[in-house]
């Protein structure tokens, strides 16, 4: 459901934007518990940097505590309840039509829908896709519209049977992230995450572990796995969940244990973000 | 201005589509005259190759008929007079909230605009980007809604005084496209245009191009350009265009002729498609 908007949502044509139009805009999709979004400052702290990135102005922080307040007092609250994933977009105001950024002006929405149910608990298989992840600095680390590319690597995912998500790697055959989440391998006590200079999304959950945690950004390869004593997988709404074993092709897969203490300690440290 | 649509454009939660949340679909940008589309079967048929690739059911050409009959009959005729750029959105129909395709089921959406005052005798100026465009094969060729990288690649020609587009090299330096026009080389009467299985669009002013004249497709560099005896731009809206200046740097730019034959007549053809 909307929420709230910078625009009029009910007159059409201000629906056909550049959001549409061009994928020329950020998101955030954020976890709402108990009617507060913990993490509400990492998300639009990343979402401003990333707005200065494709050259648009920053979102005040007023104008979403504001809109927030509507669900609070709408229909919102009894649809929702107290937990919501609560998804803002904001895309580039409309401008003269050409694919040149020619304003600075954003324009955004807000809106509500029902929490996942994930089991945190559940370890999860992955398979490597075999298809590539592209590269572009420019562009790489940040949560944009223009995300196509994500939906056609995840199709891969409709061949699989008890596959959980994909694995993506690039090129180079560094892994990078999977369709949705971000990946976090454990070595010898350390944390150990793909580097995100040239392709992937850096995710909050990545931010929000890398403020409390010894984090290494690296080139990481399949055969990196084989060293490794645990793999977890991270998103905002999702949390932290270990990764059980990594399907490379028909004959070979990985396996990683269904428990690590350090997995357990982020784990709880997280999911206690949002149920205090 | 809205035409038509496969959905009820007046209720607000059908925009919050997989158009504007992913950039799933495609577009067509299509040149109306005297109220016909002289190449709309070339459109629909690149639209319909390319719904495929993206795992997508055909559109109905009598859909778009009946859609287009509409204008004729409405505002629209007053409002874009005989001649619009008609522009059809098509994009995955809603499903379970998540990256990876579950339909095959669309939609879409037909807007109007006026057409851009086009001097297609004035021969423009290019400057070669800085930044490189991406390689995706997956979604190479493809007129997709995911345009940011397109729009952050544009953005460098704010940068520049008295360039009229930007020539798009790919991390191999090779030549793929300008920011919204297909490139074409003229060399001993002979027409080359780069290889676009990594990156680019291919688009339906090239295809009609394609379908007269013996058109090959290679690898094409910077210092090729050397070689040739003039060079064109192409899109469906401004038709063919020459090139008189690529600027590789500061100090270096290559000069081409402000007319050439073999332009002249191909896009006199081009004109008349829209003119007879």
């Amino acid at each position: 459901m909307i929420i709230a908007a910078s625009f009029d949502v009910n007159k059409p044509e201000l629906w056909v934007n550049r959001g549409l139009s061009y994928g020329d805009g950020l998101f955030e999709t954020m976890r709402m518990s108990q009617q507060t979004i913990p993490l509400l400052d990492l998300h639009l702290n990343r979402l401003n940097t990333d707005l200065g990135k494709l050259q648009l102005r920053s979102l005040d922080r007023a104008v979403i505590d504001a809109a927030l307040k509507q669900l609070d007092q709408s229909v919102g609250t009894q649809l929702v309840g107290d937990s919501a994933v609560i998804k803002l977009y904001v895309f580039r105001a409309n401008q003269a039509r050409t694919y040149t950024p020619l304003t600075e002006h954003v324009e955004w929405l807000l809106t509500a829908d029902e929490v996942p149910q994930v089991n945190s608990k559940k370890a999860l298989k992955l398979a490597v896709a075999e298809q590539r992840i592209s590269q572009q600095p420019m562009l790489a680390g940040i949560k944009h519209l223009s995300r196509l590319e994500q939906v056609m690597l995840s199709a891969e995912l409709n061949q699989y049977k008890g596959i959980d998500d994909l694995l993506l790697l690039d090129k180079d055959n560094h892994i990078i992230e999977t369709s949705h989440q971000n990946v976090i391998m454990i070595r010898n006590n350390q944390l150990i995450t793909p580097n995100l200079g040239q392709s992937g999304v850096k995710g909050v959950a990545l931010q929000w572990l890398q403020a409390s945690h010894d984090l290494q950004f690296q080139h990481i390869s399949i055969k990196d796995l084989i060293d490794c004593d645990g793999m977890m997988v991270s998103n905002s709404i999702r949390g932290f969940r270990l990764v059980e074993s990594v399907k490379l092709n028909r004959k070979q897969c990985i396996s990683f244990g269904t428990s690590h203490p350090i997995h357990d300690k982020i784990s709880g440290h997280w999911e206690a973000l949002f149920n205090s």
